[in-house]
């Protein structure tokens, strides 16, 4: 790989530290630095087309970033960085400030979220407010911006034929002034962006919000595309969910693998909450004519687990960018009359109830994967929570540097259950690793054995 | 085709007009309205894919557009306009600008350049002048402006794989910072553009400008793209190549058709006049290795007619985007240090010498096709002149609405001079109609005949 | 008098000016050459505090100013300019704009009005339409801009307790949102912008508007201060009394000189005018507890020639600043209702009519002035005309340069007419004289002699 | 006195608190409440020309301010608000700001300083850390920031030729480009502020910048004036005075009380300290011609106190407002060099030394005062930080709420030490008080008594 040293100086983000700061950040030694050095170099990777963790641990290991303080604010030495990221020698400023996003995030949830006595992390109400701060924080909450604010879910590795579908329900929404936010990787993260990109130049929009959100344990597998231009970094994939949740007005699903699955079981699960029913929220699970069957899986498996309610919370549209379109921004009508007559926040949806099991962290060792409970006498909210760990721990094997070394040591996760769900979700999961939605590249070796 | 009705407000361009221009604009017998009609219609148009004059004739027909004066400014009443300009009822704000600045610019050239008396416009340096006044009532000329504007010619009807590597190679200069400005139709035009746009979105610019240059005669043929966000209209296809030329500082050419070579030869007939030969101005043709071989018919044909030194005035670039946006760029600073060291304009290239031949209106009469001379001995500069018209004329019998009229009535138009000429040419237009550069629906069947 | 040298680029205003308007402005044989010269002149010397004419002549003498083309735009070469319009030795922002103005609205005026054909300048309708384009391109029409402009009129030379009181009154005109106009010179053109640049501040509104409204006669005596955020040079005084008309949303006259009672006439004559009378146009005739007589002799003046409905159109407000922002402020309420139900633009007056006879330039000869009939038996429309004339031709004697001039050899102007007329018009100017509004420094020689 | 009640909103500062803020500000019972509503009260009475802390109690009383969440964002009801804040019965714009920047800064330092456990208060760096972050989260450190901020001292009961001197001094500041930082209250803190907006105006600068820098216990005594429009409210005077410090890039004094003194001690205090005396720091004491004899004094008490050295740190001027502008930008050069070649930041002066004893919070009570040593055997910086706590005890004594409250009940503050120092203090203050220059309205009666 071609690598290259810059010296790098922010435009927006952050660019004001302290003494005390900028000590923290280049103590080498510390738990901070290597978040740091880990989160910069998967944002400068962005664009390596690969969410192969081992395959990237040599270059990471020649990478190194330095922070210092200079006249006109703080500036970043980095040595060996992808040079994908520059553009004859200079970095792309969407990449560049994401370093600076990143660095401003990981200080400040160290700083005034972790070590500050302020929050305990164990109240779902302090999480909720944590989670508040970090993206106060980063400028995300902006309050005089009425709900058009579409989050898009889906695969990071898809065919084509669904990014270009991905690109074109971007297009529609951007052409009706609606803005989106995703993960923030690649796939049916980057498509609608690249599509809002250009409905909104043709709309002469040029306040248009690529918002990605995303978390230190995802992003070297799903590295920010330069067209984000907000970018917060939360510091699990627990509070990420929550945000999605709060930020956004309306949620489009795209096809994807477990990860997608792990979003869709958080949103059902809350959803279904008593508190919650009344609630308005546009949910559209949508792909082209190709993935008609795809969706027919998904809604099979949901009816399976969660029942007809839950699947009464969503739609499914095949193949129609515009009707897509047009529906979600009719659903933002009915959220926009909601949050006036609660007179919740436009900006963050307080009133929407998040139980605190959707809020706990969920360490994917083997012992927890093995041990998740998942069965039918459950309460469906229950039920939505432990299927939802039960993906999230898959993606983790997939992807996740812990998840992956993990493993590599012990073995496949064992994950084990009611019998028509466990035959219901290794169905899923075999289809997905045979439609290619599980890696970028290469054949895929499951990182998990379902016990029937 | 479904039409809509519309009360339309401007945002950016022209909304103070006199009493005495809204008279004039809504005098529905005066050629003011009509011209204006015609082009406003095309604009709307712009999403039809087709450059199809007459299929377009009945809904022309039934097409109707009023001004009036409000209280904030003027506001224009459309009936039967094309729908796909809209976007659930509203009209997509890139074209709704594109219909003041329309309407500002016939207005314009109307009043002060053709009705007053201020312009010779048969002296060469008034020509020049009110072109220069055309522009900067548009306000195309930007004085804090440094050279950056790359103008990308091309055919509007081209392959699927030339579309893309436009558009690469638009991002490419995008992501250099570079703007693009194009004669703003379809193809080779939107290509750079939707590429730049991206390239722009990823480094935080957000004031790229993508300039589009049109003309009454080809704007029906060649609607601008809605990501034009500065639009001017010349009075005719001589003023606009002269922009073009006064414009840009650099000139990347993509395959065509006889438009194309129109372009290619009046730029070349410049370049060589004797006080250009050293004003440095960066030209490149490139387009996909699949183009490689249209490149060499081009090159071949310029070579026999105006020889050596002509080739020697542009690079041919195959298949790599990014060589052809570092080679422009390193260009553009030649033209910056020239433009510096003769105090000449950064945003209109006063220096440049365009011979009077080039900028004398040719009609494409029959009588005046056949009459051009086309021959050998005569001096190059004079030869480029008249293959220039020739071009001229096929692109007019193949999409303006009079040349089509005058084709349908007269039978093709007759071409004939020097043998070898002849054949080359006949080899070229021939190949071009079998590649599908003629027309972008249907079999090409050709407006003129090579007398060989 | 301390002189600099300097060079000069402009920033906001015309920058980009043709070859031929290049060449033009550096014709230093031609009239326009000697017109800007003279206008730049006056706008570097805004600080000199002095209208009187012939104690400038040596230094104007040794001025000198030069235009040129450079690559990024245009500059301005001054030699000999007064001091007092840099700081440091860098000229104030501010003024340099103006100098720009100066040059776009002589050019302008020069090639599109009086040279090219376009405007019958003895048909009234011609008239307005030249002043529109004038003012047009001076950036002066703005949509989007709701009924807020207030001219403010008065003299340039008038005692402190006035000056601090028309600051006051500009002061609670910005803490309202109100924008100001004036003829831009010292004394009560200047106070009320001083006031609403802190009313402003105190709101933080940005966007204020300072217009300067003058003509080459004039600006010499009443220099812009460089608060002025937009200036305009209109061709006469004619044309600029009608852009105070077509331009302002109401007026506040502040105690004056002659120029004031010209503008009071000019005014009224044209309210009174039949098609006027309904039409809201709110007037304030205000200053400070020591103004209250003055103002009573100015209502005496006005009821003795124009008679009551005369007085009808303007409130007289003593010692209340508060009272004359809310007054104005309602009656602005009025004006916004009428534009909108009569569909006429907010941004220029086109519905309201001035006679021809106001329109029309006077010159202020010998000749001229002793043939001015002034009569009640004449209409009370043409009295008011006419009586405009003789105060703008006393003006002229004062402080404007032919006229200076032509008393100096002619001797002082005859006025004479209606014997009550007169004795009302000597007193009033009589009283003018001793309290020193004629001119700022030293003793006043009149320029007339009133025939009784 | 007038009030209104009103429902307000913000438009940029701190507009988005999360529910635990809202409830925190809401609960009137908090200390957190009762901060909020005194610092409210005293920012809207800025108008009131009033420093008589016991006057203003009883409005104080009815007054009320609720906030509460809305879905745009907060809102605030105030009840009995001084109607001079609003203008026709809308609050203005400066003031609204003001209103949201109390409430930022209170809830910032109560949750981000105080509740949390990051910063150990009685530790130098940390005190220093605190601050800059209070700052930062003020958006008051601007990376791109060149050095110009001066900030300027001076009574708020000043006599009105020193008041229109320190405007004139604010018009050279701004004409120059400078930004102002006062202690944002009448008098000498206003003045420049007013000169600075005019001179902003003529150079058409829209970005100045008038910085107030306050804190709750003088609030009430120094309201901001609304061209104030960065204000930002330190938790004591000590983090105030350090804030002044390390913001400003110059320091120009003009005449006041003992609060100037406490300035100057301050300032001085710490420039003499070993490790500052090399760094530039432009000080300027400044009066008109009237003031000559004041500077004398002053100069003369600081010779015998702080000695030669100390006097070296700054000029003094007298009546020559272009000069003291001059001398400070040319100051300034120096301060951008040291900056630069440090590698310190522009923002924020991280590189000059502040010893402990001028960071801890000193409390004057009656025994603290009674203790303070003053000696002539004292370290001189020693000496300089216990004569800046007597003079911050007198002013506490004067208008500050519980200094105030605190001599009703124990009577006067004993002042002793040494004789000479002792004798010169009582003549400084005694002249003060004879100048007026203890409080704006009515008779002083002494709160301090100079045991001798």
């Amino acid at each position: 790989m071609h690598t290259i040293n810059a010296h790098i100086h922010p435009k927006k983000n952050l660019r004001v530290l302290s003494k005390h700061e900028v000590s923290q950040i280049c103590d080498i030694n510390s738990k901070t630095y290597e978040l740091f050095r880990r989160c910069a170099f998967a944002v400068l990777n962005c664009g390596s087309n690969s969410d192969d963790y081992l395959s990237s641990i040599k270059q990471f290991h020649d990478f190194d970033i330095r922070v210092s303080q200079e006249d006109r604010g703080i500036t970043l030495d980095v040595k060996g960085a992808p040079s994908h990221a520059f553009v004859d020698g200079v970095i792309i400023k969407g990449i560049r400030e994401h370093l600076f996003s990143v660095l401003r995030d990981i200080l400040y949830t160290e700083d005034s979220v972790i070590q500050s006595q302020r929050f305990d992390l164990n109240n779902s109400e302090d999480i909720t407010n944590a989670t508040f701060h970090i993206l106060r924080n980063a400028n995300i909450l902006q309050p005089d911006y009425s709900p058009r604010l579409v989050v898009c879910w889906g695969g990071h590795s898809i065919p084509r034929e669904e990014y270009n579908y991905s690109k074109k329900v971007g297009y529609e929404l951007g052409l009706r002034g609606l803005d989106v936010g995703t993960g923030c990787g690649p796939g049916a993260m980057k498509g609608p962006m690249k599509g809002a990109t250009i409905g909104h130049a043709k709309q002469h929009i040029k306040t248009g919000r690529y918002i990605g959100i995303t978390e230190p344990g995802i992003i070297a597998a799903e590295a920010p595309n330069p067209i984000v231009n907000e970018l917060v970094i939360l510091p699990d994939i627990e509070k990420r969910l929550e945000s999605f949740i709060r930020l956004s007005h309306g949620i489009i699903v795209f096809p994807g693998g477990p990860g997608t699955l792990e979003e869709i079981l958080y949103l059902l699960g809350i959803l279904l909450h008593p508190s919650n029913v009344d609630m308005p929220f546009p949910v559209i699970l949508t792909g082209p004519a190709e993935s008609a069957e795809y969706f027919d899986q998904v809604n099979d498996f949901i009816g399976l687990t969660l029942g007809k309610k839950a699947q009464q919370r969503y739609d499914i549209v095949i193949d129609d960018p515009v009707r897509v379109a047009k529906k979600m921004k009719s659903g933002l009508v009915d959220v926009l009359e909601y949050r006036k007559s609660t007179n919740d926040a436009f900006f963050f949806n307080w009133g929407i109830t998040i139980a605190k099991s959707f809020q706990q962290t969920f360490e994917p060792t083997h012992e927890n994967m093995a041990a998740l409970e998942i069965s039918k006498s459950m309460p469906i909210h229950e039920l939505a929570a432990n299927l939802r760990r039960a993906f999230s721990g898959i993606v983790a094997g997939n992807v996740k540097e812990d998840g992956v070394m993990a493993v590599k040591k012990h073995g496949v996760f064992q994950i084990n259950g009611d019998a028509n769900i466990m035959h219901a979700m290794d169905a899923l999961l075999t289809q997905m690793a045979a439609q290619g939605r599980m890696k970028i590249n290469g054949d895929y070796i499951p990182c998990y054995e379902i016990v029937k």
